[in-house]
């Protein structure tokens, strides 16, 4: 067999490999909740929406939940705002929440536009449009921050709708409460929020880090599957960082709220999704129930 | 009769006048062109948003299209940039154009939002989403004015799916060209090809104008109606100022082209769309075919 | 603002001020029983089949149920027969039986020939067709009274059919019982039977009366609403009179069967349905769950 | 083989036999033009309507036209009216027109019931309803003969909607005009219309006599099948009666306009429908297209 | 009356006398063990299909379940292959079952031809295709018997499917167990499970004897009728024969699992599904619930 | 990057590689012929029906039509059958059909099977099942070669609904003329016959050569693309040898009647069909129109 032959059957082995995973994940639903480093790298980018594209052309059914990367800041920069904090947390005043709605809304049209480069029909929209995300204001330990919102209310019909019609469904984390008044909401929690509503089989955070560490300093440590009660001892012990324990608590939440698994994967890392979900070694770390 | 029930029984009475009307445009698609003075004033903005949900909500299916108002000007101005013209037509660079999309993007939402405080269920896209609004580069004289698309193709299946689905669709007037980069459009333009693209039945144009005037300077001769042959020859007839031109055209080509009416109506007067719509006497300028 | 445009303007507010009852009863089943004097007077039969029309046109599903009006009686007489009766109630012998079943079917189709001059369908069926009503025979203190019969069954299928293809229906009170013999059913039973059977929104009564007073001989304690509790206890306070204590009935058992409201209006006004659902005061009494 | 199992036999053989006829009209629709005597003996009511409640048992689709028979001289002359003739035809004055509607209505009814008896659902509905029968004014030989109307229009929407829903119509020949007064209908000629508008594949007219005679006076003449040319040689010769001349026409008018087969049948017979449609003999005189 | 007149009037009696059977079974399912001498004599073969076709033309949703009669025999010997036994069961070792699903196979495109002649469209599978007839191997008396399979799961959606678009499906007894091998099954067990699985209403087996007796010496003992419980004393009697006893404990077993009927009928008479099903007499067995 | 990561970015990538393709043929149907080697080899089997199975899960819309492989031969001279042959034709006289259908229809059910371990759902069908091939006698020269029967009608209703049902079909090439008798079919023609009449988009087939050679001595003149008129030029010029020639008959006939394309692959090679379609360089020879 020549030189030509044989790297012709190594990419049949590979599509054969995925054969299972596609058909095991056939006309289910995934939530990819699309941030960090994987937003700001325009290769990476490309790569992320290739993969979800590629997802929903093989049978699946994506829908992605996005942040706003940078460009929120660096507009409130742009246009001179002083950036105000309470308890750490960042104040959003009704300017800073026009900006973020306006940056949100064009990240949307970007990602929609990606998306049809490769050919899939994708409509994007925020919480606000058929009443999506309905939230109540967040308080940070009684201490008003401005138009921040919990999510109290997923009306997911539209999600189906658009679905159904063979639309990719992209979502800016933008809601509102019962005056109509706008609130920005955490990326990771609409995504979670969204992934219990539809009744998704998966939901895939894309972060910044490698995964989950048993003992964070310990390389070796690393968690590619975790159970509910397994993340539960691993809060429970303390080892869990400031910035994972709101995701722990969304993974788990999630799990227990019917999403077949959770995973946390290396956004750094080019067509993680893919990996993850077409290989049985995978890239991140997936929760699963116990 | 006691004063109390003559009162009701007026109501009843314009509930009764309205009957026809309602009938003969049961299950039309009637694009409405929203901007000028109805958009920065909140009452009008009030009106507008009231009667197109009550035209929804009697059987008729309303599309919105909505320009920017004077919001993306005033932020232009406030991120420090220099306007540059060519043949008096502002230039719209790359940093405009993002401008314009993110200020678009939440006017957009800001209108769904108001519609469905009236319990209607709105979703607001851009002609990006689903391909709905594909556009070449439009040159002045040859001159290179940056992001301004002509649209040569409108792809309405978004919209049929989102009417069918009972939602009223909110447009915002961006378009993408054949490399997938993205072009402001005249919101009359986009209101024109939608109202084209989906055979709608009426097209209506909120203005700060009355209408059309035979002769500009006498005001008792206010064309309440108008036919394609008789709006050709008033442009012949070189009577028809710079501003106007242009939605002239846009009429008469509407019409042409199997739209059955096309209003041009004073958006400072309340309700005008209403009183248009259902009433004889009507408060703007009708076209009809020959 | 001159004179026309303030008139133009007023009609604007009554539409505007209807919205929010379109939109409530958007859909829903509403059952007009059709009698009394809006039967007789030519003008009124006009005005309540443009509020049944109206009510179909902005979105709402009416059924129509008619009783036979003074014509059965005058059909009697003009063939020489005798009325006769027991315990005060008109003995329905065969051939009385037959004549009220001819006039019903020639009313049926009047009211369905004038719901279409208005340019809506109709279809007028009677208790017989699809098996609609089933009774069993009523005897009056155990005295035989011939073809009266009291409603067992009512099999909705064939309403659900004509509603799901766009006709508005309307009902002749005919019945059939396990013999297929046909019985004469009183109207306002008919129209409750059927409102509890589709699981109707709304029930209207059209009477001769203003609805319910507390005292009939006080005008100031008309009763614009009722709970069932409160209309109980008004029947046990004794106050009610004999023609009124079986509609009263009706209203609650309707209410109590699911039927969301009843109401009692007054058909001698013009467009009493139309003022009693889109506007706040209405014209007649309503009954409410508790 | 004992006499008990050859009897069985026997039966086995006539439900063969008529397998392939069975197969053959399959979802066909067939209209039954039924009056005359099959009319007003109560044996054969019983015939005909058990045969037609077969035929759409077994697959076919008919649909029932009937007249008035007997009953509605017999109520004119109740109400002590006098006939009034012009040319030899009976002027239908308004009291006329009221009384035959009136009968007709319950007429229908009473066929409802009987086809509901046999366990199939039937609605019943006259050219009245959701706008069937169109007409405008007859007039005999430009004499005013009252309210008697040729058929212009018919809008078979009603009779798709039914039979799509599993119902048997049974329709009574009146209709209306510009105007919307009522008019009388020959039933021959309602059901010839209607056959030509639903598309029927058959229209079986039940006559009080046997069927088509070459030589009316030669019994050995009878003719069982007949092209539409021969018919018009037929007529052309002369040899047609009076009253048969407008039956033949109507033949071979609903079969130039696309009807299959039309049969004149003797419905004195009983079953005469059955054994025509379901045996190779048959019973009456069948039109094709040459 | 003349001869001809006579003897057509009695075709028009059989017909309506199967009317309230052909009502009654309207749209139900029937399975049909087809096997025996019904199936080696050529004219019997024609009346049982013919059988099976007319209901299906009438209304009724047949399915019908084969065996391989005396075919598989003879092929074996063909080869000249020896029949091996175990406690005087036969052996189906992997060429046995080779040949066995060979002459299954053929006998199962013969039988859709057949019913295709007479224009009904069927499909012939087994119950490998779609996953139909999972089985596990069954032994006897802890014995290997080779490939002789005991159904233990029945998917019906592959019959539903082809009902729902017409088709009339032809069932060969083969299965696959958990390694997908093939197995052979007893045809009245495939009937059976088959017949529970789909919730049939009627179960017939075509056999070689005329049905069940009291006792089986006494021909004037025979059982036209039977419940499950009489069925079971019966057994428990000890009066019935070592080849009936499957067949009654199938009959039971079906009945207890939702069978409405179950019939054991003489395949050598001609006709006899028709006749069972269409007439009061019936011409065997039937099973029916306590 | 490591070892491990290196790969499994190479799988990415190779997935990746394989979407515009997966695109590009979503919903398309694809007719394979299944026969040769890629029959009688196991691994090639598995490799044949893998493809095709992952074609069915991404999006694609397989149809196998399968040969007999040397199984017909087999049993053929295992029942000492002695062959008989007309200019150098086999005669399929009555028995050697019968051998031939009971072989076929369970190399079928085998088939099947294959499928369904790879968790799909199939139903093998004949020509014979739902009227789908129909046949007139062939001769050769006119000489009787006895069943070799020539397509004259394929009927796809069955395929469209095993289709949208999501069955993967399995044909077997038997059919049936006018008088219901039996015939055997070229594999090839029915696989042809089944891709015109379904409007494929594509045919393949499996066959046990590289493809089409310009000169078949010059190993370096194979063809990976050709157009219908160079097939043409290259039958004209003699160079295609006896057994290729009905081949390429075949393929330009496909074009020409609408196939997208057809594709002559090398089935000894495993995963031809997957590498065909889903990577560029392909590994057989493709026919397309000019």
């Amino acid at each position: 067999m020549d030189k030509d032959m044989e790297s012709v059957l190594k990419k049949a082995e590979v599509l054969v490999e995925a054969l299972p995973y596609i058909q095991k994940f056939n006309k289910k639903i995934i939530v990819v909740k699309y941030g960090g480093s994987a937003m700001s790298n325009e290769e990476l980018q490309k790569s992320v929406i290739t993969d979800v594209t590629l997802l929903k052309l093989v049978g699946l059914k994506p829908i992605i939940v996005h942040g706003g990367g940078k460009a929120i800041s660096s507009w409130v920069s742009k246009v001179g705002k002083e950036a105000r904090f309470v308890n750490g947390l960042r104040v959003t005043d009704a300017e800073t929440m026009e900006i973020a709605e306006m940056v949100l809304g064009r990240v949307n049209k970007q990602l929609v536009t990606m998306v049809q480069e490769l050919g899939v029909k994708a409509i994007g929209i925020s919480g606000k449009d058929s009443g999506l995300l309905h939230v109540k204001k967040k308080y940070s330990d009684g201490k008003d921050i401005g138009f921040v919102g919990e999510i109290d209310k997923v009306d997911p019909k539209v999600l189906f709708d658009l679905i159904d019609n063979e639309y990719l469904p992209v979502i800016a984390p933008v809601g509102f409460d019962d005056n109509f008044d706008t609130y920005n909401i955490n990326a990771d929690d609409a995504a979670c929020a969204i992934a219990k509503a539809v009744g998704a089989d998966k939901l895939a955070f894309l972060t910044d880090i490698e995964g989950v560490y048993k003992d964070i300093n310990d390389p070796s440590s690393f968690l590619s599957r975790l159970t509910c009660s397994e993340a539960d001892a691993l809060i429970a012990g303390g080892n869990i960082g400031g910035g994972m324990l709101p995701k722990l608590n969304n993974c788990t939440d999630a799990i227990r709220q019917g999403v077949n698994s959770v995973h946390i994967l290396d956004g750094r890392i080019a067509h993680c999704l893919l990996l993850e979900i077409f290989t049985n070694k995978g890239v991140g770390t997936m929760f699963t129930a116990d």
